[in-house]
């Protein structure tokens, strides 16, 4: 067995990191070389700076470990994953790229720069290229590779197969979204308690951008997004993890939902043919139960990998409805970002 | 003052059967004269018989009464209100209507009859005249008259305004419903605590049906429907009273949102010229706040009758989204019932 | 009707200040004349400085008012109610009260100073009289008077009438506690959505020291603290607003539990006989039904002002259980407070 | 590897069914091979007949086997796991026990039952030899041997190694049980959703003589209740899986809370002696941070075997005050009858 790669995590302390730390503390091919924090943090115990917030074994086993601070003279590992703050994230990530770094990023700070991938391994593993182009314009010995805003990422999941087999034309997507998506603290109880807030703020924007962003395809040294239209109607619920989204999508030729599950069902993209250790079994899980896919029930499976889909249905206004569910902090976030590692060292990036 | 005239409800230990018990037990024009419940509830105290699911005065001060029979020979009350289950309206209520009752119902079961009108005062107030033609086919004394599926009413009453102005060309609504929607005991706590459930049964079916039906227009003795195409996605989730509804819509000639939001704030329909006496002040209440309306913490103003209104945006697929939200039990129910008895007598029916 | 005397409120932004605001914008004896929050937030709007949390009428209707710094030059009410943190209210309640301002607190900070009465009206009025040694001792032409933190509020309303009845031992007090208790944003949704906390910080401690204050005699210009032993287990649950709180407790004489229920059901203590008008009907109503009282359906009742007790049965261990309830944030904060104001001017303090 | 011994499970389809079925579906000495239901599902799949409610894997892979009726001439494994409702399994347990099987029973109909062992392998092992004195009694070549109610269980497990150090005189428990304990459908959800509910029929009387008969010491052919005294308050709120209790106890010599603390960190009974496959590693896990145990958090740890043990403090009425939680579908429930039956395997019962 070839030796592990030293990897740090950057934004440890937080719901995301934590989810980063329990996931490489155990990964085949990365080893859990680096955790760091904000400077009020650094220097403490894992266990003292950080609140745990995922049932199972408390802080993944390394409790222990020291916190660094970010920076990249510190943390000198080849691969970093980044579960910062979008502004922290704007600073610093470039300098650990500059020092040679391929920084997977969960911050919003770079997705939607030209010569950057934001990489969902099962949706548009082409755009990796980008890199070269980035390193190029940049001038960097590194990179920085983007996983999409959660909700995006569950939405994608489910477009991209359909995308290719029928051609996407217009969706419209409404959420109910975890309040684990807003971090810890985040969403306070008094708000949400018994609620709905219809409101996650910059969220539509988000989903609508980067979901264009990667159904397009790769031409030269940049995408062409794609050309549909998606608007997003984003609200929050009173759940701790996983995003439900009611979508509604007009399809090219406008398909029966039965050649629509067909299409989902059969799906089996590069991380699932390659074996990825992050990849899951099936991307997506289909749901025949009429009142599934649920986050309670369904999030966590398969490590919060797989996307859920449910209730394929004609829809009398865009052709096609159905009921889509992820796991917003694993393949929305820090799982996501592991499985674009495991992409771009099974194409040979590093 | 004129006496008040004697009314009944049947279903009176239910959900909505308490909300129409609170809200009869201290209504000027009405005096709740008879409370009917299941046979094996009769006989006995309400306050025995009733789980009392409301805050504030328990059983409404009238804990004391005994309960009837559901039977038109016991209760000969010129208005009888129903709470019932669709298939115990069916049977009963045509028996209330052919004794002389005029029923006013919260049950499916005859919605979408030909011959009957399905009314909510703001929206449809004309359809009101089908009664004659109701009582010319079925030969009854009585009426009945039925006031939509909860879902369907909060989603017309900001539909109408817009469609009486620029036309409602097509829609799709996302619906965030509470758990009061299914009664008690309804949703198992098992089932909705931290979760979503994508499926309400029969639910998309009647939203998409009653509300091309209110919005229709009066053509001799039946209704037109309205020629809109209505796409619902119904979610359950983890809230007692308040229907939240994410809806976007394509509107003739493509309105601004300035004037979409000009439209819903100024509309002054019928109950409230007449002031009716469950009429909200303002049918639609705007909301500017980013991230209002909610249900915990709007539900429940003026009596639960207004709808309320937020987010009036742009939707780059159907031209123009919002979120909608009203009490499902009182404006959706109850409360939707009774404004239908208080138009009825405005306009002379009795 | 003689004027309304002018009030101010410091902490106005806050869930408990929104409590005070509500309260006291439609007061019969008082006027909101003044409504101060920190130095960030003077000068604006209050609609725009304040993340309302209450339902109905947002901003209480005083939205468009300004906010001022809480300074003793510029808010010069002979009145002020306190719904400031401890270390803030250390500081600034002083400055008040030697400006000549009756200080009337919600705050933790003076509670247990020997010369500050911790009141509630029903209980101990007599240590009003504190007031008299408070003024000499510190020189200030007006005073602090306390409220008790929100759960010792309620345990002490239940004990009162018992505790001078039959005389109490011992008590052993689990609470239930609502997130409200700890403010905006307060407990984040992550740790308590579907989940227990059995840790309120420094809330033990109160509850078990003021319990025994609030029961002690006046003798002279001191409070002698009963002599009973109070032990408190306090756990946050998944409730907006209302503690609950499981109780055991030790009676002289070992009286039976019809007693004791007769005890509590006839009391009628000094607010209730002067009719003071945030004092509500009764000031103890005792439940029936055996799972009452709960938070979601009695909290509110009548302003949030009874405190509610059902249960009464007979423990093998101190003698007699019981359940008891009160609203946190009404008669434990903002409402305790104004009625101690009430109190105060029909004993002739102001 | 010896072959493995086939069991059954009565009441398959119920919420501790289900946790049965998981857990027996991969149990290395008992192999699945009787699923067993009411008269109305038998003969359907179980995939058609069970509402699962658990995450992972649904209907634990065994969704498509056929129920059978809950009849012994049909079921004749040598085991039988019952999770039946107490007036069921009055009847069915004792048809079984005398056609040979051991009936391991979750049901409360025999627990009381002098000749029947109460059992919890941590605590009480050697009650375990009243099987002989059933068998004499009544003449059956089976048995039935019942785990305790599940809030006696979380409690017993941590009061047993108390009492053997220091003997137990009294114990106050106020619980905070899951929505779970309550079976599907259970709690309404309109009942607990951001509410407390201050009663759990029947629980209390449960709680006080099981732990009683518990901890009494076998003595010829019965079990000499210990003569303690515990008083339970037992509440409803709004966790899904996972009773917390605080819990206030008299111990003999009153020891202080680190003597208590080393006497709960360092029990090590019978279960973990042998290594019995469901037992934890650890029976009691202490816990350091002032906030924990929590349900969401710890509850399904190790299986949800273990009990978490949290804030050992002095109480100022009985001596020691603290927190304990367990799973109340697993150790509470399917989990301790599981590890039950391999105790009476591994002593050689069958």
């Amino acid at each position: 067995m070839a030796p592990r790669i030293p990897v740090s995590v950057l934004g440890a302390t937080g719901v995301v990191g934590q989810r980063f730390v329990a996931r490489l503390a155990q990964h085949p091919w990365f080893e859990l070389a680096g955790l760091a924090a904000s400077e009020r943090s650094a220097g403490k115990r894992y266990a003292d700076a950080c609140s745990w917030r995922l049932a199972g074994e408390p802080y993944a086993g390394v409790g222990e470990r020291v916190l660094s601070e970010a920076d990249p003279s510190a943390l000198a590992t080849p691969l970093v994953f980044s579960a910062l703050d979008a502004d922290v994230a704007r600073e610093l990530e470039p300098a650990f790229a500059q020092r040679g770094a391929l920084v997977f990023s969960n911050a919003s700070a770079f997705r939607m720069e030209r010569d950057v991938p934001l990489l969902v391994p099962e949706v548009n593993p082409d755009h990796l290229e980008l890199v070269t182009a980035q390193r190029r314009a940049r001038g960097w010995k590194g990179a920085i590779l983007c996983n999409p805003n959660c909700t995006a990422t569950v939405l994608v999941m489910a477009l991209a197969p359909l995308h290719r087999a029928f051609g996407v034309e217009a969706v419209l997507m409404a959420s109910m979204q975890a309040a684990s998506g807003a971090g810890w603290p985040g969403v306070p109880s008094l708000d949400i308690l018994g609620n709905v807030i219809p409101f996650v703020r910059t969220e539509e924007e988000k989903v609508e951008a980067e979901t264009c962003k990667m159904l397009g395809e790769l031409a030269g040294a940049e995408v062409r997004n794609a050309s549909c239209q998606v608007s997003a109607l984003c609200n929050r619920v009173a759940v701790i993890d996983g995003h439900t989204e009611a979508v509604s999508v007009r399809l090219r030729g406008n398909p029966r939902p039965e050649d629509v599950r067909e299409v989902l069902e059969s799906w089996r993209p590069e991380p699932q043919q390659r074996g990825l250790p992050s990849a899951p079994a099936r991307p997506l899980v289909l749901h025949s139960a009429p009142d599934r896919p649920q986050p309670r029930l369904d999030a966590e499976r398969d490590g919060g990998m797989p996307v859920h889909v449910g209730r394929v249905r004609p829809c009398s206004v865009l052709g096609i409805k159905l009921t889509i569910l992820g796991n917003n902090t694993e393949r929305g976030a820090a799982g996501g970002s592991v499985l674009n590692a495991e992409l771009a060292r099974a194409r040979g990036l590093f």
